[in-house]
Formats: structure tokens, C-alpha cells, sequence
């Protein structure tokens, strides 16, 4: 049971566990048992140590709480009650439809929630992203004006995925000194002890990665504040509290069982455990004076949110203060930015425009931040790095060049927390065949509304030597399934540049920037560029003094060979069509589809240096697509072009088929 | 420079160092800096310890190599030349289109080559899926048959790769006693030195992960060997050897620079390098002394080899021993087993219907090894792991399930490496939304053409209450992009058995198998079904006594519903095709394929609980699509199920427009 703890506290702690057993039974499907074992943690945070805005919880100040264990969130969204900023009422509608308590948390669903999690270990990295955000504005802003703690709650599960631990080095690495992590280590997952999964030293891990590791009997709460009083004194690494907890801590007769991890407790399970916890025999049970002890220090927070609007408005008078919080609390998408430009004809690589349109970034986004998988001179990064120096939380706060290592994973999650945060536009690039390795963090982007920028070089086969390891094929069209998922694939340096712009300015999704390794001809193309390729697909070249009679399309490397086929073949009377984007394409108005593809026009072809599969939606049964379904192979570039095909004298056979 | 090593020896390494820069400045491309600094390491290994058959590549006790640090592929084809499975020719091909020599190692391209590696961390995982291999046979056969080491070499950046750590979590914990890694910790990467990316404790790392930690100067040969013996002398841990060493070892004067990383020495560089190490001014300089010293073993080898066959015929007189040596080399492809039946009508889960046919499977394949990523309930597994128990090197190398964790790039990664060593018939499981965490897993079984088992359950939105962040979408369909691999998605529990019979009868591709959480109704299908499913896709149901004039196309959970919209629409005269799988459909002869779906009906209809996208392939521009292109909610699955429209009587008001 909980020690060390005032008759009250220990009272708000069972009426939790009767919220959590209440709320899982009422929808009959849920999480107790973890969700139990991390109460007494939880509660001490949230009542005498977490900063926030009762009024308020959108705050740029407050302290964040991410719980990466998202199936807990009967804890949370308890907690979130006792805040005010749920009801009872919600929790009655627990992981029913269109309620704010979805069966895992979503941060844009519920007041509170700082974080969609649930896909185990990138709650950990998203709150290490918030927490570079944190160190980036405190330095860049002051300390009064956005220095805070990011607390994240993570469990077995969490701390076994692979991302959690890359991303805690990382996090040792940069010395996040306000980031406090609380590993609920109640040894019971879902398919029974954890000792048949492994036998980690935890403590000596995270040492291992330049962590503060401190451990407690995670249901003292004495220790429990102890070491998050340590947590925050340590300023110059981050913090692991690993707290030893039985597994649906309080239970009648099924502590420490498996079976609590992912069911409803029985009936019976549950009325004997609001005896043994004395709680009466009624349904979602909150007590007056519990809500009174949780929120007796709301007069003191905001009183705390008062005099920080005051003291924030007093630095407002100073012009060098208030252009950095304009610069910190202006979105993206609501700036213009000026991008380079590029000559017609000269051969650029899409990744060397996109560096060029980086260095515009950097130059004009004071808080952009982000860097490569490692990969910083193939992506195009190391200008940026050079010149905004390497991030470190303790020694170069200011440093907006993140080195993740080859950690694509974890750096896809990051972008996500800085993102999360607010105040930062994010980056991170790496090659396009390793979008694989953090594909569900581009997921979570989207899934959040998050407009991260998410960059790919070396799209296709075209990458040549590195062989079929490093070769892109499925990539692109993979990339275009996931929903609220902007995937932009530009022709050429000047649609490269565009696609950018049409990129940052998103309010609510992420997007995906494809490119090339090879160099391409800058390509004339309609005016204004930005406009066009904000719907998706427009029209290229269309036949001299005569109607299209075949439609061609095409993205990224392939439009110039599209333009010099259709040139070549002139009897044709062929309109060539850039689609960088089939998204945004699809969401354009009947009329304007119509109007690019008119459905007359039944002869159609489409090129791309990827799986063929998705063009069919614009080709139709009757039409050809020119593409690569197979591996490709380790050869140079030129070579498999020939190989595969993807010269204009093929596709003008192809064509003419 | 190499120390306390022999002259020869030391020439040795100078020739090896000689043939890498020889053959990365041959193509003009690849990766000599980490070459050079593991040729130490590698060489010592080869010439001394590795045990394998001069003659024969793939003796089925060899000891396995996988070069995790694929990049480094150089140094494997140099030693391979020296041990004569490449010549002198190859290195001069590296890089070209079809040679033997690709830019990163691909296993069935080379002999001596265990794995296709490069994208980092998975040669580590893979390995260790050896050593589980080798571990149950050598139990299960005896260790003179199938007894053997398996060695790895890491670099800096497959230790930062979290499927590296995950994975060393597992080892550890599995009691490899065999597997020995070897760090190449030379502390240079790409793009820059690791310091800046992290300062981990490595040896405290995997200490913390039950591992044997030995710390070396990587470029001493006496240290080197007496790392490699007290590997092979520890029983019961991996053994994980860090070298410290010097990138680029042995330049003139571009050791430690990352400028070696990724890219041929200059012409100037090599040629005062050859001065410094002693080695004459010619290209691809191999000497008859280095040769012989490290052939020296052949001998000894081919003995051991010859020893080993007649070992081996003595035991196969023993029918027990016989029969259990037929299950260790008889490939799953080649057996026929019996399936679980299924009545009409009931409704029945298609994972349940796996959990039945895994039982079937774990009878009649005795070397089927595999497990969940610790979802064991939901994925169907518990009945398996308790038959057939725990695998652990140590204390119970018979145990057939492998206990994962919450670890699904691993588990992916592990099974390659199963799949890759031999004698097992591998398969993990998962939801289907979590296949995005080991993508470029599967992508690699595909790759190298390995007939793994990929099972995810809990296939669509009909998951319910989890919510979106558990709720494929885009899944199924971005599977299908995947060159060289299966998708299956049966539409009930006979068509379950049906894909996974097709599924084992794979030579060398793997599979994805596709199942609900939801019952659904058991149909009569068209007999035999296994053939009608091997084909991808097949007539369910006709029109009575007259011509189809619509196709209704649906896989998985949506084909009951197609068939009963096809009965209430007697008019319409609706054919409904089960489309388990695109893949098998698409290499289909076009006679069948205009059979299933003829051209002359132009009215098609398809539907999927998954992105609409593909199935443009079949209905074409005047076809419809009903499927959900966007991301879910938290609901029970009846709602989500009326809020998205997925009932006959939504799709009979489809179908009628």
C-alpha cells in the first residue's frame, strides 16, 4: 500500500484507483493494473510539483507531463478530473466515440494531454524533444519566461523498445537537465513477468548514457519526492526515478497479475478492492476534500501565471525581447519567406536545393531546429551545422543543429515533441530508404497534426552503388498511404523550392520532402510556380496549337524525361502533367482535376522511378505506367538508368506501345 | 600500426588495407575508413579462429560471419578473395551491376557472405538469430552436428542504432554463449566524430544487458586472440569485444579523418599510403606469402570437414537421429501438413483462426521457432508457449518460443537471421500497426528472399476502443508495396489456413499473413480452396444462371459483406472476388486474370477497410472504391463500423449509385 504519506494523500491515491477501476469497467475494455501501480507517482507530481495554469492548460510556460505509456490513461485522465480540466462525465464516456477520453491519449482530443502515445517509446523521445525545445527558448527568451520541467511517465513496455533507449542516449548525450523521466517498473506486462524478456541492470544502463539514476519504492511518497527534488536539482543531466511498484497496486487478491494489464478488473475483483482501500460502494466516487487537498495550491499557480503575463509584458517593451517571442510564438505558416533561386538548365540535385533552401531557412527561421541521421553531408546539412552551431541542453543551448546519430527513429519522435511543444520549426533528414526506420513517428506526426518537416534524400534507384540496401522503391507511394500526410516529390531545384514553401506552410500536418542524389536541369515551368505546386499536379507542356490527346505524368526525376519525350514525340499531341504532390492533387476541386486530366483524354501514361501500383488512379485500366516493382541493384547510377530504362528513347517506345 | 603481430601477419593486414583502397577507388565509390580500422580484428578472426570449409560455402556447421557494418563491405570481399571465394577480378568489378562484389554485402550473391547487410543495426539482430538457430540445434541435434560460433562485427554506428540495443537486451537475456561481437569502436562516422552524437559507456552498457564486456587495443593481434578465445571459453553470455581503434588505420595521413567514411582515398593519399605500409606501387597487390599464411588452416579446415561428414553418416544410421536431421534441413516449402478445419457459419476471428493453425504448425514442424512482441494473448500464441516453452541458450535451448518483449524491429530482424542460418521455420507476431516498427525488417526478408512467417493481427479500424494510434489504415496496402513479398488478408478462418498453407509453400519470399480481432462469419467457398487462394484472387460467388454484369472486390473482413450486398442485389448480377492477395493475383497468367475480372465488365466496385488507393489498379477510372483514407477513433468496433459505413446496407446504397 502507499507509505510515508498523509491520511489525505493516501485517501486521493484510492479514490484514483476507484476512478481507474470505474472508468475501464464503464467501457468495458482498458488498462488497470499499470495505470494503478503508477498512481501514487502521478499523484504527488500532479498535486505538489507540477506548474500549470488551472485556467489555462495551453500555458507557454507550464511544465509538460507526457505519458508514454498511453494504455495508462485512465490514470491520466483521472488526474485530469481532479484538475478540472475533465469531468466525471468523461470519464463515464471512456473510449467512447468523439468523448475527450479515447482509449489512448490524443493530445488535440483533451485539455491536459501533451502527447498522442501509446506506440510504446516515443512518448519518452517526444517529451526529450519537448524538453531540447524547453532548453532552446530558456536560453534564446530567459529562464522567468520559458524555463520549465518536462515529466515523462514510461513503464516495462516503454523502456523495452528499442527507441527509448537510443533516445536516451541522445538525451545523456545533451544534457537535458530538466527532463525527469519516472520508469514504472512494476515488472508485469501484458503477456506476464517481465524477467522472461530480459534482465537489465536499468540503473546501470542509464548510467551507462550519462543519466542521473535514482531508485525508490515507487509507492513511498516520501521517496517519491525526495527524488524528484533530486530530479530537479541536477541540472546538467537528465534524470531517470525508477520506481520498484506491484503490479495494480492496492488490488484485492490480483496484485502483481497479468491480468490486469489489459482487461477490466471482474466485478467482484473490484467491490473488494474499494473495501480493502476503503472506498464506499458507489461508481466513480470523488470526494470533495481529496478535490479540495489536489487543489489547494491552484490559488498559488495562478497567482504564479499572473506575475509571469506581468513580467512577460514588462520584457514585451523591449524591442530585441519582443522580436524573439515573436519569433517563438509566430507558427511557420504564417511567415513569408524569400527562397532561392536557381538557373534554367544547369544540372542541381533536389538535395542540393534543398540545402540552398535550408541555408534561406536558417537565415530567416531564428528557431528553426532539427540535422540529420548522421548523414549531414549527403543530406545537406553541414552548412547548417557549421553555422548554427551543435545543440547541448548545459553548454550550447542555443545550438539549433540536433546530431542524432543514426537514430532515425528517435529523431523522427523528437521532431515530434519540439513540434509538440510549440515555439520551433522542426527538421530532420535522412535517406529516403530509411523512412522505414521511423515510420510510425511520421505516423504520430501526422496522426497530431504536427506540420514537421520531414526530409528524404537519395529517392530511388538512382542512388546507384550503395545497391538495393539503399535504394528506394516502394518508398514513395508507401510514404503517400498514410493519411494527413503531405508526401512532395519536386521535379526539379525551382518545384524543390516551392515545395518547401508549400511545406511550411502548413498549419496541421507534416510533411514529407523528397530527393533526388542525382543532378536534374532546371526546368522552365509555369508561373507562379508555389501556386501550382499547391495543387498537387498542374500542367507542364501542352502541345503546340492543338489539343492534348495523351496525358503524361510524372514526378520528381522523371518530369524532364516526360518533357523531352513529349517534345520528341510531337505528333502526339501530348500534355505533360508534374504531380509532386498526389495529395494535395486529390484534394483540389472536381473542376480543377478535370481540368488537368480532363476524363476525355483516355490515352494516359504515367512515369516514376518507384512501385507503379499508385498511378493507376490516374491512368486507369486503359493506361501505362512506367515504373520499377522490383529490387534494384548495386551499379552506377547511369547504368541502371539504362537498365531500367529510364531514358527518354525508352519512354519514347513506350509511349508509342 | 598493427602491433605484437608476426611480420607475415603484418603484411598481411597491409595487403588487406592495400586491396580496399585498391578496390573502393576501382568504383570510385564505397567506405575505406572503417575497413581499414576493422582489418585487424577481421583478419586475426579469419586466418585463425573462423571455422569453415574451403571448398564449400555453405557447410551446414560453418561458423557464421555477418559484417553488420555493411558499409565496410571492402574488407569482407578482401578476405574473401583471400580465402578464395572471390578473385582478384571481383574486387576490380566492386560496385558494378552484377558483380559479386555489390557495394554492400548481399548474401545470396557472394559465397561466404551470411547476410545482406547495411541498413544499420539489423547484421547485429540478424546474427543473434543465428546464434538462437544454432543454439536449438546443436540442443536438438547434438553439438558435433550443428555446434559453431557466430561472429559479428559492429560499428559505431550500428551501436547506435536502437535495434542494436534491443536486440543486445534479448542476447543477453537469451544466454548466447556463443555469439561473439566484435566494436569496432574507432569513433568516427560520416559526419563527424561520435563525441558528438554521445558519450556512452559501452562496456558499462552491455555489462547492464548480461553481457561479457572485453575492452582491446583493436589493432593488437595478441589481444585480439585472447578477446576471441575468452569469448569461445564463456558459455553462457554473449560476449561483446570492444576495439578500440584508429579510422583509416594506417594512412599517410588521413587516419581519424571522417573524410575516409564514404569515399576512395585520393589517388595521392593510397600512393603514400602503399610507401608507409611497406607495399609495392601496384593496384590489387596479393602476394603468393600472404596466401599461404592464410591458407595454412585449409588443410586442418578440409580435415575437419571430412571428419564431420563421416560423423554424420555413422549418426544417420540411428533412425531417431535421422528423422531429426530430415526436420533440421527439410525446408517448410517441401513438407505437406495437415490444416485445421473450420465450421460454417460461426463466427470466428481470423487470428483465432491462426492460433489454430499455429497449433497444427507446432505439431507437425518441429523446428518451428517464433513468438509475439509480447502481445501473446491477443496474437494467439499463449497455447504455443506453453507447449512448447521458453527458448534459452543456457537453460532450455529446446524451448521453441522466443519471448520478444515489446521489441518488433528485433524480432523481425532476429527472424532473418533464423531464417538466414537454416533448419528453422521462423514467425513473429504483432498488431498490424506496429509492422511500421519493424519495416525495414520485413523489407530485408524480402530482400534476401527468405521465407519468414510475418503475422500481424488486428488488421483495421475494427480494433475499436484502442483507438488510432492502434488502427491500421494505410497498412495492408503499403505491405503490398514491398517487392518480393506476400500479403495475405484471408476473409475468414478457412481462408486463414488457406494463406498460411500458401505462405509455407514459399521458396524464398516471405510472407505477411493478415488477421482480424473481430469474428466473422465462416463462408462456403469454392473448393480447393488452397489452389484458388494461391492464386491470389478467385470467384466467390456468380450471379445465378446468368452473365455478371458488376464485380464487387473485397479482401479480409469486407468479403462477407461483399457477398451478402451481392445477394440483395440479385439485379445487378454481382460477381464478388476474394482478393487475399495483389501480389499472387498480379503474376497470374493473363487468361486467368481476364477470367476473374474480364474487361468487358466495366462496372467494378471494390472494398477494403483499409486505403482506397490500390484497388484503382482493378476498378480503373470508372470504378469505385469504398475504403477509409482517413485515421480512426477510439470507439467500440459496432460503432466505428456504422460511422464508417462498413455494413451491407451502406455498401448496397454504394453499390446503387
Amino acid at each position: 500500500m502507499t507509505t510515508n504519506a498523509s491520511p489525505i494523500d493516501t485517501k486521493a491515491v484510492n479514490v484514483i484507483k476507484g476512478l481507474i477501476m470505474d472508468t475501464v469497467r464503464a467501457s468495458n475494455s482498458g488498462h488497470p493494473g499499470g495505470a494503478m501501480s503508477s498512481a501514487d507517482y502521478a499523484y504527488v507530481l500532479f498535486k505538489e510539483f507540477l506548474s500549470f495554469d488551472p485556467k489555462d492548460a495551453k500555458w507557454f510556460n507550464r511544465d509538460r507531463f507526457v505519458l508514454s505509456a498511453g494504455h495508462e490513461s485512465a490514470l491520466l485522465y483521472a488526474l485530469l478530473t481532479l484538475q478540472g480540466n475533465l469531468g466525471v462525465e468523461d470519464l463515464k464516456a471512456f473510449r467512447q466515440f468523439g468523448s475527450k477520453t479515447p482509449g489512448h491519449p490524443e493530445h488535440d482530443m483533451t485539455d491536459g494531454v501533451e502527447a498522442t502515445t501509446g506506440p510504446l517509446g516515443q512518448g519518452f523521445a517526444m517529451a526529450g524533444g519537448m524538453a531540447v525545445a524547453e532548453a532552446f527558448l530558456r536560453e534564446y527568451l530567459d529562464a522567468e519566461s520559458a524555463g520549465h520541467f518536462t515529466y515523462v511517465l514510461v513503464s516495462d513496455g516503454d523502456v523495452q523498445e528499442p527507441i527509448c533507449l537510443g533516445s536516451a542516449a541522445l538525451f545523456g548525450q545533451w544534457g537535458l537537465g530538466r527532463l525527469i523521466a519516472y520508469y514504472d517498473s512494476n515488472k508485469i506486462q501484458l503477456a506476464g513477468p517481465t524477467c522472461r524478456v530480459d534482465n537489465i541492470d536499468h540503473k546501470a544502463l542509464f548510467e551507462s548514457m550519462r543519466w542521473q539514476v535514482i531508485e525508490i519504492d515507487g509507492h513511498d511518497h516520501e521517496q517519491i519526492r525526495k527524488a524528484i527534488l533530486a530530479g530537479q536539482a541536477e541540472t546538467s543531466k537528465p534524470t531517470l526515478i525508477i520506481g520498484h511498484t506491484t503490479m495494480a497496486k492496492g488490488c484485492a487478491t490480483l496484485e502483481g497479475s497479468e491480468s490486469t494489464h489489459g482487461s477490466p478488473l471482474p466485478e467482484a475483483e473490484i467491490k473488494a478492492t474499494k473495501i480493502k482501500l476503503g472506498l464506499p460502494d458507489e461508481e466513480f466516487h470523488l470526494p470533495d476534500d481529496v478535490l479540495d487537498t489536489f487543489r489547494s495550491r491552484f490559488a498559488a499557480l495562478r497567482n504564479g501565471r499572473q506575475a509571469w503575463d506581468k513580467a512577460l509584458a514588462a520584457k514585451l517593451a523591449d524591442s530585441a525581447f519582443a522580436a524573439k517571442w515573436e519569433n517563438a510564438t509566430t507558427p511557420a505558416c504564417q511567415r513569408s519567406l524569400n527562397w532561392p533561386e536557381f538557373e534554367s538548365g544547369a544540372g542541381v540535385a533536389t538535395r542540393k536545393a534543398f540545402g540552398a533552401c535550408l541555408g534561406a531557412m536558417m537565415e530567416q527561421l531564428p528557431t528553426l531546429m532539427g540535422g540529420s541521421a548522421d548523414l549531414d553531408p549527403s543530406n545537406q546539412t553541414v552548412k547548417f551545422r557549421e553555422t548554427v552551431g551543435i545543440f547541448n541542453a548545459t553548454t550550447n543551448a542555443l545550438g539549433r543543429n540536433l546530431c542524432f546519430g543514426v537514430r532515425e527513429f528517435p529523431m523522427g519522435a523528437i521532431l515530434n515533441g519540439l513540434a509538440l511543444h510549440g515555439g520551433i520549426v522542426p527538421f530532420g533528414a535522412t535517406f529516403l530508404v530509411f523512412s522505414d526506420y521511423e515510420r510510425n513517428a511520421i505516423r504520430m506526426s501526422a496522426l497530431q497534426h504536427l506540420p514537421v518537416l520531414h526530409v528524404f534524400t537519395h529517392d530511388s534507384f538512382f542512388v546507384g552503388e550503395d545497391g538495393p540496401t539503399h535504394q528506394p522503391i516502394e518508398h514513395v507511394s508507401s510514404l503517400r498511404l498514410i493519411p494527413n500526410l503531405l508526401v512532395l516529390r519536386p521535379a526539379d531545384a525551382r518545384e524543390s523550392a516551392a515545395c518547401m514553401a508549400v511545406a511550411l506552410k502548413q498549419k496541421s500536418r507534416p510533411s514529407v520532402l523528397i530527393f533526388t542524389r542525382q543532378g536534374l536541369p532546371v526546368l522552365e515551368l509555369p508561373q507562379p510556380l508555389e501556386e501550382h505546386v499547391g495543387k498537387g499536379a498542374y500542367v507542364v507542356r501542352d502541345p503546340e496549337g492543338a489539343a492534348p490527346e495523351m496525358l503524361l505524368l510524372a514526378s520528381g526525376s522523371e518530369v524532364h524525361l516526360a518533357v523531352e519525350a513529349a517534345e520528341a514525340c510531337s505528333e502526339l499531341k501530348i500534355r505533360v502533367v508534374s504531380v509532386p504532390s498526389m495529395e494535395l492533387f486529390d484534394e483540389q476541386s472536381a473542376e480543377y482535376r478535370e481540368a488537368v486530366m480532363p476524363r476525355s483524354i483516355t490515352r494516359r501514361v504515367a512515369i516514376e522511378a518507384g512501385r507503379t501500383d499508385l498511378w493507376y488512379k490516374y491512368v486507369g485500366l486503359d493506361g501505362k505506367v512506367w515504373g520499377i516493382n522490383h529490387f534494384g541493384a548495386s551499379a552506377p547510377a547511369g547504368v541502371l538508368k539504362e537498365k531500367y530504362g529510364f531514358t527518354t528513347a525508352n519512354l519514347i517506345k513506350f509511349i508509342r506501345e
